[in-house]
């Protein structure tokens, strides 16, 4: 017998390339945390109370995979809402500084927290984003910007998981920005990321990834190179800020690595996006810090839609440019200003950004063997997916086969 | 004595032109359902248990006035994500019109439901916007475009406050489109708002103000004017929606007209700027329908600062240009988008909204003898607020002196 059964919804599988793979009057069943059937109710090889120890009625709504949020900066110390106050009066960036603002700011909050405590901080902002139906979290460090404080940072994150029962995926945000004590000396920087930290964090598996932040004010295409073969010649995976601000070959460094995501893409070229559809790669797309930077060139989508290019949303949580923890307003923006189809939408949030983490095996689909981490929308058609903002009409959330939230009519 | 005390919080008041009216340690009476005694806690009169049947403690979080919603639509019937799909896969609005869809579509379906059935359609998204702190809400008609129609989505209106047990103000909505059956005779439509409408709103009492929308698209300057006259000669108070796609005369004309407020103003200009700081209008920004429009020209905020124009924020809630029923996140988008301070959406989604409905009296501020409409902000200082993106953060809402959600800690 499964453990549980959910009929009375339309399914969106997502399990067809591209597509939602809708089964309008869908079943699906739950057994230790995995899916175990998928399909027309019609289908089902018995009646359901022959077949479940629960039953779930989904009332007709709209079951899909369970959300997973791709690109996060969610554990930091400190506050940057002061930055914000001053920006919309007026201050320039180096008056933000100058009164202990910027990133320099998030850095030295970040650096006094133990884990326990960079664990607690960002507890409410994990609580809020798994409340909008995401089952799955990455999470770059980035902010220790040392050693000792970029591992105390992923370790931080996995202890969230723990303390939320919830999927973290932690990675290693290796070139971020430059810390003020090798202000003068980038390459001693570099040396260090690439000598010691990549592999530390690859000897103590504390992430599957490396990111860089590949642009003019952070980290140029040949010091983040050594980043992404260092990465390689410790097995692990790559991915890579590119193109937010401008176009110096972030994206073509992405596709040469076989980089999982390349992420942002406003100023990609041509050149970019061919060569990320050569490689397989994800864009990651991130219509909140599109909002808050005040940006208005807007990422080649229609380009990467013909070329082939998996998209991908996330929320960018973070506390400098996106202090957004709702994926469903991502996922809506990049609807209203980006043009993405709900079917892309719905897409862009969980098989696309499954493969972005390197985890299409195991999350995104509504296919046997895949974790069951699913969401029950109250919606009635996959179109309406993505069109409300601010408004997440969740009536149910599933992940790892536990019932979360909401209480299915 | 009291019937509640609340300490342990910030206030903001509000109670000063233009600020935030902060009181640091403050404590707020409710009694009657109005605000009974406002100030510092060191100023109280006596100790807390001796004053008060019901003590809240705020936790050293914000108390701030309940949000009002100054402009929506929030009542209409049908569907319009149809359109959104059609047109995000690149179908013309021409083509979304012959499919069905469009402003015609949410016409034919609201003249399609009763009344109860108008208020029943609207009741989830007035409650998503009640739990985003809002106590207030305005709701125009305008999807009725017959006589019979357009009252019966003002008595809808009325009847969806009765069952939240809400404020609601309708607002007539007298020109908004041309029905089809007047495609040919634009003035016989006028007149019939003129001459029938307005008389049996103002006589029936269904609305305290009149709105058009005076757009190239919509109506010109000249047949709004009929009728603005028309409901100055019925003792109703003014509205116009201005200057969203297109600078006709619309925000002068509202001016003329002493209208409470002009809305959208994407493309005011500086003499409208003037005449609406002349005629101490309200302008109500409206930053969803502006990202949803895929508009790119700011309304004038800095011009209509430097005037001393009053600065609102709405949700703008309708099925085709903003479905949206956050108020937290339309001003959190201000802030982003169109660069108000966290004092000016403070203020945007109180005071100054409040204004814009004629209601200045009675609500927006926390001052003696105002309604007791309040909110608890899991915020620490009001230059916290609408820093986050699709997080609403709040710990509770009063609305009437009644707690309606949240245990405050």
């Amino acid at each position: 017998m499964w453990d549980a059964l959910w009929t009375e919804v339309s399914l969106a599988t997502l399990a067809e390339p591209g597509g939602v793979g809708l089964v309008e009057d869908g079943a699906l069943a739950v057994e230790n945390g995995a899916i175990a059937w998928v399909g027309p109710r019609a289908a089902l090889p018995a009646a359901p109370q022959q077949l479940a120890r629960t039953l779930h009625s989904g009332g007709g709504r709209l079951l899909t995979p369970a959300l997973v949020d791709c690109h996060t900066h969610l554990v930091f110390g400190g506050d940057r809402s002061l930055d914000f106050a001053l920006r919309a009066e007026g201050a320039s960036y180096a008056a933000i500084a100058a009164a202990g603002g910027g990133i320099r700011s998030t850095v030295a909050a970040t650096r006094g927290l133990s884990e326990e405590e960079l664990a607690a901080a960002a507890l409410p902002r994990a609580r809020a984003l798994l409340a909008g139906g995401v089952a799955t979290v990455e999470i770059k460090s980035g902010y220790g910007l040392d050693v000792a404080s970029e591992l105390k940072m992923l370790r931080a994150a996995r202890r969230l998981g723990a303390l939320l029962d919830a999927e973290i995926v932690p990675t290693l945000l290796a070139l971020h920005a430059l810390p003020e004590d090798f202000k003068h000396d980038r390459a001693g920087y570099v040396d260090r990321v690439v000598r010691e930290l990549i592999p530390e964090v690859a000897r103590q598996q504390l992430a599957v990834a490396v990111d860089v932040f590949c642009e003019s004010i952070a980290f140029t295409p040949a010091e983040c190179r050594r980043a992404l073969v260092a990465a390689r010649e410790h097995g692990l995976r790559v991915k890579v800020h590119a193109d937010q601000l401008s176009a110096i070959g972030a994206t073509e460094l992405a596709a040469e690595f076989g980089a999982l995501s390349a992420d942002h893409l406003e100023y990609t070229t041509p050149a970019g996006v061919a060569a990320l559809a050569a490689a397989g790669s994800v864009a990651v797309l991130l219509p909140v810090a599109f909002i808050v930077i005040g940006e208005t060139q807007k990422p080649p989508v229609a380009a990467l839609r013909a070329a082939g290019v998996p998209l991908a949303v996330a929320t960018d949580c973070n506390p400098g440019t996106s202090p957004c923890t709702s994926l469903p307003l991502a996922l809506a923006l990049a609807r209203a200003q980006f043009g993405l189809t709900a079917t892309e939408a719905l897409r862009a949030a969980t098989v696309e950004a499954a493969h972005a983490l390197g985890l299409g095996d195991s999350r995104g689909t509504l296919e046997v063997g895949k974790r069951a981490d699913l969401c029950l929308w109250d919606l009635k058609h996959p179109r309406e997916f993505g069109y409300w903002l601010g408004y997440e009409g969740l009536a149910a959330v599933v992940r790892g086969g536990k019932l979360r939230a909401g209480a299915p009519a």
